[in-house]
């Protein structure tokens, strides 16, 4: 408790009105209160893209056929894609993982393999992965972010590619804040209204078929997918390792939906980045209280909303480290 | 027009799905416009502060007394206050200028000297400052961002210093856009209840002390100040130049306000950084239909909206020259 009022005073006596850089403000108390330092300092910033299949994805759910997800894959190893380009601008550690894609890629020392098969089954007439894999999913997690951190790293977001994963995530939501599937929905890459409508159907079908579930592991089994389950065991790592954890858009929401279901901690950690164009975002960040950094309507994924955010997560901690206060700059603060 | 078609195609054929990078797609058009390229480039980011003094605000408008502006500017070139910081983090050009402070500054290199007074007169019952004294303001803002232009900057923004000056942003924007003052009005850096209406009570008092104004000038010349006059100035020169002009918080936006007046094409060139936490910025914004890049509540003035969003014009830019295309890429752009 001292040091949260240590941490009040500090930004309250910088030259400025109080209270007047607003949310870099909040992130600034956030981010010293989790450090427990009035001096906190971001580290080797990392963002994780976690790319996997999904069998949903061959019932017509997407506007890209499944192929993308693995093309790519390799349009992130050759540096061509939005990832690649912010992160790079904004000096983001990137790696990308192989949680699940439907592709035999060439070993290479930029692609980690943490391959828990060749897509999930789909979830509209099966679980999409078994317990076991599942498992597997959450153990690699770990050793992804354990790494990582022993690099030096303590603040990372995570990505993701999956050409079907907005219908996994859109079920997670369903299932565990029991808002109906047309809440929850969007139209993901780009779908039309009666493309829409058909992905509605879809999975509405799907929660017919599955019934009611409650327990969120067993949620996120039902519904996948490789690299949603490999978010959401990298965030419960890095809150383990008391990590900042960027949160992206609406799928990486949903990890931490499941993971804030398991650790409700967590959330004391996580930095919404951005407020993404997909129509359940807006629903989960209210649900989460969140008001993100940015809203500037992306809806790419691949970690995009929180490399485009983190020069604003760095001016927070700038501001706390670097700021005159009015008695060492002789500036009054006192009110007429 | 062919330009335009080809930067639409440019941004439609990257790597992501189409439109999804959102407002960074419409900036990265805009950026490329007006520099007429498909490789647009970000030269050598200026921020300006304009500082100056405001005779209205001994009429008890503003929370903090008058030698805070002096005391701020001293805190610019100490590196102190908050644009320094983000400036600094974000590798922009700072300059300090003093249009009118009331106060003599020891001669220094790092302050540009565009002293037209030591303060406007109260425009509670005078015009703020001289037709001559507003047409000197021009003239230094040319210099300076002739000079800056020259240096190779093709991307300004500007920030202003001035106790009181909210004050006289009220009365432009009251007067140009036909707006109630208290539609205009907001607590600027930090009046309670009893101030606020304090503060509509003097501006309402002076509007019936000046009647029926039109001219843009003239209007610019009642209410001052110095400093805001010098940001419509260079604005317009900027505009000449044919340089992006950032566009900061509701002191910026009523400087381009009454450059729009002037110069209606000023807005193609116009990027809104932020909305500022000031009530009467939302609604100027609407006027001008502008969606700013960050909305963080945001306001310290001094131009920390633009330092803090220059990585997302940054971002605009970055993306357009170095993301892969999908022929490039091997990546299938067909919808199913």
């Amino acid at each position: 408790m001292i040091l949260k009022s240590a941490l009040k005073q500090k930004i309250d006596f910088k030259t400025k009105p109080l209270g007047a850089l607003g949310t870099l403000e909040k992130l600034a108390y956030q981010i010293g209160t989790i450090q427990h330092t009035l001096n906190p300092v971001l580290k080797q910033p990392t963002i994780v893209v976690f790319a996997a299949d999904h069998g949903i994805a061959n019932e017509g759910v997407s506007a890209y056929p499944p192929e993308v997800t693995h093309q790519m894959v390799l349009n992130f190893l050759n540096g061509g894609a939005a990832i690649n380009v912010f992160s790079n601008q904004n000096n983001i550690n990137l790696i990308i993982a192989d949680a699940g894609v439907n592709f035999n890629f060439n070993t290479t020392p930029n692609l980690i393999n943490c391959k828990v098969g060749f897509g999930t089954k789909s979830f509209l007439n099966n679980k999409a992965m078994t317990s076991n894999e599942l498992e597997q999913c959450f153990k690699y997690a770990h050793q992804i972010v354990e790494k990582v951190n022993n690099d030096g790293c303590n603040i990372i977001g995570f990505g993701e590619m999956g050409i079907g994963n907005t219908s996994t995530a859109t079920m997670l939501m369903s299932y565990l804040c029991d808002f109906p599937i047309e809440s929850c929905i969007g139209r993901g890459t780009g779908l039309n209204d009666n493309q829409l409508n058909h992905k509605i159907q879809i999975l509405n079908q799907a929660k017919r078929f599955h019934g009611h579930l409650s327990d969120p592991m067993e949620i996120l089994q039902t519904f996948g997918g490789f690299e949603v389950a490999q978010m959401c065991g990298a965030m419960l790592a890095a809150f383990e390792k008391n990590m900042l954890i960027m949160v992206d858009g609406f799928i990486a929401s949903t990890a931490l939906l499941v993971a804030s279901k398991l650790k409700a901690d967590i959330i004391n950690n996580a930095i919404f980045c951005h407020q993404s164009d997909e129509a359940g975002h807006h629903l989960l960040l209210q649900h989460f209280n969140a008001t993100p950094l940015i809203q500037l309507n992306l809806r790419v994924g691949e970690g995009t909303g929180c490399a485009i955010a983190y020069p604003i997560i760095q001016s927070a901690v700038n501001f706390l480290n670097e700021m005159a206060s009015f008695e060492s700059a002789e500036v009054s603060n006192k009110e007429i």
